[in-house]
């Protein structure tokens, strides 16, 4: 096998990626800027000795804690809990949140053998039991599993009535088009319209 | 810069890579297996080293001269012009020719700043010259380009009434679509057609 079959080969295993898109890509690679390649190449045979999961909320750090937990000016009282490692920064790079992060490792899906054992409820509880969080905001996906997850977090703090319990706003994607959103986006922004 | 923005930065120069397709893949990699990331790493950061053109036919290599020009049983009277590395493992995996290939390193395309200069056609003459090929197949792309750069390889070989001089031909593509294919290739079909 040719090195570039070999390049071939493992770009196809990429997810996304056939046999004509990973040839393309090869031969673009081959193309290229060799200090690119090597830096691109490096980046993605070192990616996992790098980084590991925040011993506190799960999310990936290069450090002993992620920079969420350690940083000093984002609001202790405010924990947003996500399915995955990535929505933390999606949620954080969105401007509007400034809390703290917990990151579950996945969503409640009895149909792929995934109950709440295999998720981080327990150290979600120890994370809450010390009090000092006021809100807690479900982040989880719009998605059936991501419901069930977010009914499943309301039916362990059914007891904290000092904790405020919210879930992200679902409706119309900001530049959307009405004729375009499927039926259950548009009965959710229906049922979730707000007074201007 | 943490470990993952730079692996998305860097993804993002991919072609038909933004940034979400580039994150996605990022996380991707972190929860993949570690020798696969090694593997590929390490072929993208080693294709360009590995790999040279072949000094006969200008196709990628690792070799002194490529698998095509080195082979015993390839057809030596034969001759496929093409624009590009990449087009030769495409026409040698078609599993159609068994013949030797020329790259010519692109186009015409004037528009582009594109001229016969900037390509393999001196190496090309020189191949021809000792008269070892007897029908020289021009596999350029069906575009306006390759379609100018045919035209000029068939007014080089003017006076080489020795050489038969063909072109792939162009029509609909197999398992395609009558309703779905262009005009120019219909029309293209349609004056190509062939007795049945």
């Amino acid at each position: 096998m040719t090195a570039i079959e070999d390049l071939i080969r493992l770009l196809k295993h990429l997810p996304g990626m056939g046999e004509k898109s990973a040839s393309r890509l090869a031969y673009h690679l081959i193309k290229t800027d060799e200090s690119y390649n090597r830096a691109l190449g490096e980046a993605i045979a070192e990616i996992k000795e790098k980084i590991h999961p925040c011993p506190v909320c799960g999310c990936y750090t290069e450090d002993d804690i992620c920079q969420y937990c350690a940083a000093e000016d984002r609001d202790r009282g405010l924990l947003c809990v996500v399915e995955e490692p990535q929505d933390v920064l999606s949620i954080a790079s969105s401007g509007a949140y400034n809390g703290l992060f917990h990151v579950l490792g996945g969503a409640i899906d009895p149909l792929s053998g995934i109950g709440p054992d295999a998720l981080s409820f327990p150290q979600l509880m120890k994370r809450i039991s010390d009090g000092s969080f006021r809100e807690i905001i479900i982040a989880t996906n719009p998605t059936e599993e991501g419901d069930t997850t977010a009914l499943y977090i309301r039916h362990l703090l059914k007891d904290r009535n000092d904790i405020a319990l919210t879930r992200l706003a679902s409706g119309l994607p900001i530049g959307g088009d009405l004729g375009y959103a499927d039926k259950l986006t548009l009965a959710r922004s229906m049922r979730g319209r707000i007074r201007l």
